[in-house]
């Protein structure tokens, strides 16, 4: 067999480290096509004046490019049989992507959970991308259920302690940023970090209705292979699942509109694909502030912030029902720290 | 509230400029874009050799890339509550913009003249793109209907004197630009300017069936982040109302079949959106040489254009009824100077 | 008649050079988009780190790009009126093209033999891609059946004798390629050269269900104007032909999973559009190990395939019926040499 069947869940051992395939170049033509697929508007990712007079040497790739990028590179490794993509802790934006920069990515499985069903199992990894200098750009841990295809027998359990949401202290702002000379103007709105409470919902009021082809043309881009998102025999529905991560981008991107300030993800703390999403859904997106901080970086505060994406026909700030469950128009449920002008 | 409910018609004062928010880096990736979304062959935007041998340093960014980015930025400012996009007057493309420039934009408003039911008016502004060293490098006139939210005294009516069309003496011709060493055949035909004749109509033969994919990419992609173009709850009928600004670029690229060698608009005279576009329409062009005139530069002339984007079921050369009245199946009437060897 | 009727088939003459109009220089912007239309993953066309690792400058264009930029130029002169596209021979990259290149193309006419019928005839070019310094950069014969407009005698038939496959002594390596330091688990699999074995078959698995705003995109970025792509009024059907091009990459791209060491494309034998694809179709993959050869650079061998692309409800390794006709769920059947570690 010279092709690759992904891993199952047998074949994963704690302290194992996996180098993924196909390490990737990015440009400006991965830039563009961001803003083609996304309607992303904050400054420091869309001009290099912005940036320039913020302190860095131009604008970086958005960090969700970057997120992608690494994210796409682990799926034939990581989530080629996956059941489910259960998910995110830990995850630290460590330094910014480049144009021309290029990004692998590896994983170190923190643990394994076999189901008491015996079918299946819940994999643990923790994964880095790296740049060619072999400088780490992003981490975080992600779990998955995964099939299991041969019969033997359970492994050790281990799961790993994971931390709540990261610390404020443990944030990394880029070399250089600096805030004091911020033009709100130009940034798109008058809010400061200081300026947002605690506890502060917001509603992003735009709505952008998903076709096919943008969420395929996406999650090509980001080398993300999995079948289910381009080929309509691969569920028994005939319909094409949407990458969970073009979700996270249309509705970071909306949430421009009460948040343009909230310059750039350092850290995610959780996240949850509450319910999938399909071509000819609307997809809008609310905010809700979990929590500030100071940074050592001049002018420079950071918002905590849970971003819920939904569809059409959820209610204003819709969430989870009575009993915790999620609301079946809730698509995604996001928990990040921004940086943002103090 | 922290989201932009846009600017109402009583919220307009004359003199006043806005500075539009999230300037914009353009490089080779928005190039490809481009002649990935419309058909574009102009050979000047298509190649850096074609460019050099023609005086340019490089082959800068298309024309309307340059306008759609500036126009985009004036929305959430300018049309975010428009009822409609009246016109479009003195346009005039100023310098060329260079990939890697970063593009922001401003607008004075010029005029204000509420409507007779008290509910809405007329909002006049002269829009500008800037580059990142502050030199302007497009400015237009453009109107629009704007919503009135308060019960508020009209203002005094100011309507700008605006010319019929830019003087040919002052249409601005890139620095350098020279076409006395013109290669016909790689630009693809071999007509110069002096080979057409006012009054002559071209039917530029082909046809682009849009999809909605395709022009949400597109007007992403300018930041023009109007409702409804991408939200089909936006509007009573479920339809997504196609950006003119796409039906403008897709009509321009059509008409290479026939005007190869107009290079580069230098002027918008006029313009109407006449009727409304929707994805699954088939797009046709067919232009007018309205008149002719030289320019300073050496080989270079000017054409002045109507250029008519059409739907399936136009005749030919369709325009208006015998009342003056634009026939159902015409989208677009704009008339603009290009340069073209003489 | 201002407009470009294309080329019939009395309008060429043996020996006669066309030079095709629109030359385009390509970027970051140009290979972004390949990678957001097809699941290309080949190391060597994804990072600059990894080509560089092989004894390349840079990452290269992908092979494809430079070939579908080619064959966009000719449509105009070659195949606007053509019935069909017959097939290919003799076609050898020569270069490869970087970011920041211009190419150009050119096509002599070596054959001509009019049909029975007396309404259309078979005409035979050979295509020269080239770059800014007038390197060849591609070459490739093709012939296409192109209708008669005018009741003119018919010319002397020239048919030219073409190789039935390039020989292994005729590869062009690009200069300093080397991969004897080759990192098989950065490019995504450990199969060598030698680990083929000539007759094998391999099923890459993965498919593809196509969009019509996907093909039309990758259509116009070569500046491939035939209106059966475009326009639902072109044909009788109301469907939009895919481009012939649009199936090769999507399958190259889906043999990535069996055939990720296939690292760039080489030469052309041979190539049948079997069956026409429209949006809709889900595309897989199958190849088939031809033959195999050594080549002068270090560690480089070269592995002759078949590439067949296949549509849903195909046959596992559909090919042919009992009467050498190609089944209606093949779309195509290409021959080519790929280079790969030894």
């Amino acid at each position: 067999m010279k092709t690759n069947p992904g891993r199952f869940f047998e074949d994963y051992r704690v302290g194992e480290v996996i180098r993924h395939a196909v390490p990737r170049t990015v440009s400006g033509g991965e830039r563009a096509l961001y803003h083609a697929l996304y309607p992303a508007r904050g400054a420091l990712y869309s001009s290099d004046a912005f940036a320039r007079a913020s302190g860095l040497a131009a604008s970086p790739m958005d960090d969700l490019i970057a997120f992608h990028t690494v994210f796409g590179k682990t799926v034939p490794d990581i989530s080629l049989n996956a059941i489910a993509n259960l998910g995110y802790a830990e995850g630290r934006w460590l330094r910014p992507v480049w144009p021309g920069d290029t990004i692998r990515s590896e994983s170190e499985v923190i643990g394994v959970k076999e189901n008491s069903n015996g079918k299946s199992g819940v994999v643990y990894v923790r994964t880095r991308g790296l740049n060619q200098h072999g400088e780490a750009v992003l981490e975080y841990v992600r779990w998955v259920m995964v099939r299991k295809r041969r019969d033997v027998p359970a492994p050790d359990p281990v799961v790993p302690h994971l931390q709540k949401a990261v610390a404020a202290a443990d944030l990394v702002v880029p070399e250089g940023l600096d805030f004091t000379a911020y033009d709100f103007t130009l940034a798109g709105e008058p809010h400061r970090q200081r300026g947002y409470e605690i506890g502060e919902k917001i509603d992003h009021v735009d709505g952008v209705t998903v076709e096919e082809a943008e969420h395929m043309l996406a999650t090509r881009l980001w080398q993300n292979t999995a079948r289910v998102h381009f080929d309509v025999t691969a569920r028994e529905d005939g319909r094409r699942l949407i990458y969970g991560g073009h979700v996270i981008s249309l509705a970071r991107a909306l949430s421009f509109n009460g948040l343009a300030n909230a310059q750039m993800i350092v850290a995610l703390n959780a996240g949850a694909h509450a319910n999938p999403c399909f071509a000819g859904d609307t997809v809008r997106a609310w905010s809700e502030v979990l929590d500030k901080a100071e940074t050592s970086a001049p002018g420079v505060g950071a918002l905590r912030l849970r971003l819920v994406a939904v569809k059409q026909g959820a209610a204003p700030f819709a969430l989870k029902d009575g009993e915790g469950k999620y609301l079946p128009e809730v698509l995604l449920d996001l928990d990040y720290w921004a940086l943002m002008p103090l």
